[in-house]
């Protein structure tokens, strides 16, 4: 039955003339025995909450998971599929793509990132375990690594989180093959891996991965095991075929007519291109039935649980959020209009949470270590730990990626809606993961505080500069800057419901005024900028983001006392205003003769907004150790500065 | 003498009302020993190429560093300084910043940066020790690490590769406190800290970090083993605080007028604020002063060796290049016109990298697991190893980002020019010492290939589309792309004569034509945009980069034939064009009234070549994967969509 795999590989590489022929063949006999005997699924049922997961974190073996999910009889991945390996417009990308197929449960590729998924996931499965129990939710989450996915950093930030966490039920594969694309590992790393994954508490197993008594009892080990696993597996890369295997030449390249046919004389497999024998099909498809049984209890276990449970379990699961949170959000929205409060919109976005992890039950917030900063717990939120799996609040430590990996596998996972928290500057930390979550359009918030030279002191290490433009480059990603508490409740709100975008939260360390001081039941945030302050025929429009929106209303009302006619926009989202009606960005625009934007950050980006004459007041480089009002005076971000560069366009 | 470390960090931190007090109070006994009786040094030669280096990774316990630096008697950290610390036009930033003072051998803050910068500074010395012999260059590499640098991702990187490397002049303090910002390490972290250093490869100690006798051993001791050191250091944060000490309330903020008074009463300190006794200055100065006999051996060592051993070596200390490159570049250049070679640029840059190797004997290329790809190797790159450092070419692994914070430590150390590859999608993974290099304004080389769809069938998790956007946004990077072999060759040449900028070389896979056909003297990419096709009083002007400069060319030649005047600008770098006069800028725009931009990404930062009326044909969003020309196809970058958008506009 491996060699269905293998030959399937080989031929879908071959045809593509590229892609990853070595994983698939290497790795057959464990993807194999983990299919057809150990793992938890139905083809026919797909995204059956309580099924194991399966990651394959070394994403250029996707063929090894193509070719499973197409043997083991999910619809969606056809024949047609696994012979346009590769090509536009089929299921079947170079890496496995969320949202392509079924069976794919996270987007792999770039190394480690599904290892750290898979540690969320393993998060998400403990959490709702804690809270419906062993008859709703109690399933594995499976990974296949690879050297690459091991020599990353996030590894080292993802299995030293499992560990602390005791994530038991979290069952990595090491395809330990000895070979990287530059040649043997032994080139470039002599880590003992088991010595490294004990010291993070974990169990580890080492077995022959080509010899399946072997594989089954490891992964039966595993699973009574009170660590998570690690399963060292011995494998030839490129298993079968006679002259490239065991070596680099079988990674990432076709085998070549010849050696695919050497290497399929070699394994018994006397098929053409992309032919499975029924027999050999016929078993696959059987194994891939094994899970009907075990789904339909399952099912009958949900109805069993009540209405009240199920409904509440099955809204958790489609991530639809509960009634209750609109009116919660208005009655907040009204407080505020009241009490107008003087905050740090880190502060204001905490007191937001406040009102929606009261109001959304599934909420899980964190931080990397930075909570009293970042302001991301709440009162409901006590702390998630090997001791208690029903917390709301996980310790990510200082791992910032890994927090971000994590945060995707347990949006991924379903159930429950991740939101983690460290300084803006940080994105960088956690980029690769934010990207995911954006190119694979999950619900996952970011909050990241300290975000300009308004957090002062600490210098131009940790102030953000370039890093609004960054994470506006970043295709469907949700960039929030929100003004004030007002907007920050707003943003939030919008944050929890887009269902298939990732939101991000620039706030400040500094305290800022309230702009928005009257009750609209609007979410003006939802439009990305409107008039703040002003009258829509105003000569000059002044464009601000965040802590610098209020320099923008002071500038415009100073303009306004010195009798030329201006308006404040306050533009909490650049990507939810371009997705506005060329109507509506009229009227933001107005009739201005004279355009500014501020905003402590580089201009790029801005562009849009400023067209060819208007004038931008922000940073043009690094920033610097300083108090906060010495740094603003320091680079020119002033409301002066604001009115000077209107004046100079009249 | 510790304490004078202790009093005068108390004091700096009160006085600026912010920064981390319990990082110098508890490592000054560490520090103390480190400084007066292990390291080797002169503070009246602060860049003696020889002197033991040391890097506070822990860079937000800057005040550790600055008092050290002033009790030794470094010149320039005066007592002014120390009272000013994280006060603007100081040199007593929040976080160490390379530049600021001497004696900050690196700018840490960014956690676990430092350990990689330190594993680059290690490498750096076994290689010219390699070169010039212990005579020369033999000395250590001291590193001051806390809990989070240890957590961080990149840690695992820097210290497999160390270990691997068998870098036995790496010795690493981990001020082992058990506290972090958040409160007990045990919250987020049970890892084995030794047990994982050992499964690296490294020798281990632990010791009482608070008893100078245990300290002077564990360093001495460590000085003699063959592989590098962690020594672990059981340490009180806030040492000698009665209230805080042992908390995370001494992490991050001022101890507060009366605990300092308490605290200066328990350590038995009875000076007042930045008051340190003559008796306890003298020792320390004395202690400062160990280092000029040594020194001064030192360099009749170095007369000893010969004018040309000593002037070799001062050059490359210096960074300047040597004399032969100039005319290197020139014959290659004329070579390039004769041969119009159609390559990728990616093997354009390593054709280039060939000559350039040749002539300069100071670069030490490498790559991320992705030799083959990225093209980084050359015939003059043999192999770094433990077995032979002298060699040209370090297998980082696969670990981007500990190769990009060793690179920046190769850089800092001196007399070594490091270049390494990885793809331009992973810049994600490496972006914080990216962003270091350009923040120290050090001469690093990142060669990034496979710049965009182009890639083909690895699809959207491996194409670039935001990163070209992601990388000019950070300040101070010189980003090049350039179109083909000669533009190859000449961004090379700036990147290696630029002393204080790191460049950045985004490469294609797939193969490109020659467009700069003839020899010109003048190195064309140093406008940063010239016309590469048409003549100057065109009506459209058409600005291509890299891989999408040809259809730049072949757009504007269609439209000339079809009778509208068009022009081609190629732009391999928007951060030297930016430099140019504004005249300059004038001719490049010309009379045109149409404008079109073409790059295989987002519009992002184009807006200043497009003004309000130019048009972008690039990418909205991710990529797919499939072949290459379906994907150019699919996503309409092509000569016709060129020609269109500037139709469109006359």
């Amino acid at each position: 039955m491996a060699n269905a795999i293998r030959a399937l590989s080989m031929d879908a590489v071959q045809a593509a003339n590229s892609g990853h022929p070595g994983l698939p063949m290497g790795g057959a006999d464990i993807a194999t025995v983990l299919f057809t005997k150990i793992m938890k699924f139905d083809p026919k049922a797909p995204h059956w909450p309580d099924r194991d997961r399966f990651v394959l974190s070394a994403g250029h073996g996707s063929m090894l998971l193509y070719s499973s999910l197409y043997l083991l009889g999910y619809e969606d991945m056809t024949l047609e599929d696994i012979k346009n390996f590769r090509q536009l417009g089929y299921k079947t990308a170079g890496h496995p793509e969320y949202g392509h197929a079924d069976g794919i449960e996270t987007t792999t590729g770039p190394l480690g990132q599904g290892l750290g998924n898979a540690v969320g996931m393993a998060i998400a499965e403990a959490k709702l375990n804690a809270e419906y129990g062993d008859d709703l939710v109690n399933h594995f989450t499976y990974v296949f690594a690879g050297d690459g996915c091991l020599m990353e950093g996030i590894s080292q930030e993802a299995i030293s989180l499992a560990g602390h966490l005791k994530l038991s039920k979290l069952i990595v594969v090491w395809d330990n093959n000895d070979i990287t694309i530059d040649g043997k590992v032994s080139m470039a790393d002599s880590t003992d891996q088991r010595k490294r994954f004990e010291a993070s508490g974990w169990n580890t197993i080492e077995i022959d991965g080509h010899d399946p008594e072997q594989i089954e009892k490891a992964f039966k080990d595993a699973q009574t095991s009170d660590k998570p696993t690690l399963i060292s597996a011995k494998t030839t890369i490129g298993f079968g075929s006679p002259n490239k295997a065991g070596t680099n030449k079988v990674h990432g390249s076709p085998l070549g007519d010849e050696e695919l046919a050497a290497a399929k004389k070699q394994l018994g497999w006397a098929y053409g291109p992309f032919e499975v024998p029924t027999e050999i099909m016929d078993n696959w498809r059987l194994a891939g039935n094994r899970g009907t049984k075990e789904r339909s209890a399952w099912t009958e276990r949900l109805n069993a649980a009540g209405p009240e449970t199920k409904g509440e379990f099955e809204r958790r699961m489609r991530g639809d959020l509960p009634e209750a949170l609109k009116g919660a959000m208005a009655s907040y929205k009204k407080k505020l209009a009241e009490d107008k409060p003087k905050k740090a919109t880190r502060a204001s976005s905490q007191d937001a949470l406040e009102v929606l992890n009261g109001a959304v039950p599934e909420t899980i917030g964190g931080s990397a270590d930075l909570t009293g900063s970042n302001n991301t717990n709440t009162s409901q939120t006590k702390p998630y730990s090997a001791d208690d799996y029903s917390g709301r609040y996980i310790h990510y430590g200082i791992r910032e990626h890994g927090m971000a990996a994590a945060m995707n596998g347990i949006a991924l996972h379903g159930g429950l809606y991740p939101y983690g928290g460290t300084f803006m500057c940080f994105t960088d930390y956690c980029r690769p993961s934010i990207r995911l979550s954006a190119l694979m359009g999950i619900r996952v918030g970011y909050v990241m505080t300290h975000d300009s030279i308004g957090l002062g002191e600490d210098g131009p290490t940790h102030q953000p500069v370039e890093h609004m433009a960054a994470m506006r480059a970043i295709p469907n990603l949700l960039v929030f800057r929100p003004a004030d508490a007002m907007e920050a409740a707003e943003c939030w709100e919008i944050a929890l419901e887009r269902h298939k975008q990732p939101s991000l939260l620039a706030l400040s360390r500094q305290n800022l005024p309230a702009l928005r001081t009257e009750y609209s039941s609007e979410n003006m945030c939802l439009r990305g900028a409107y008039t703040i302050w002003g009258e829509k025929d105003a000569d000059v429009v002044i464009f601000g983001t965040g802590s610098e929106t209020q320099l923008a209303v002071e500038a415009a009302k100073e303009l306004t006392n010195e009798g030329i006619s201006a308006r404040a926009v306050s533009v909490p989202s650049m990507e939810l205003f371009a997705a506005q009606s060329d109507d509506y960005k009229r009227t933001v625009f107005g009739k201005a003769k004279a355009r500014v934007a501020v905003e402590a950050g580089i201009e790029m980006g801005w562009s849009k907004f400023l067209g060819d004459t208007g004038r931008f007041v922000g940073m043009t480089g690094f920033g610097a150790s300083g108090e906060i009002n010495d740094l603003y005076k320091h680079f020119g971000i002033t409301t002066k500065a604001i009115v000077e560069a209107a004046r100079a366009q009249l």
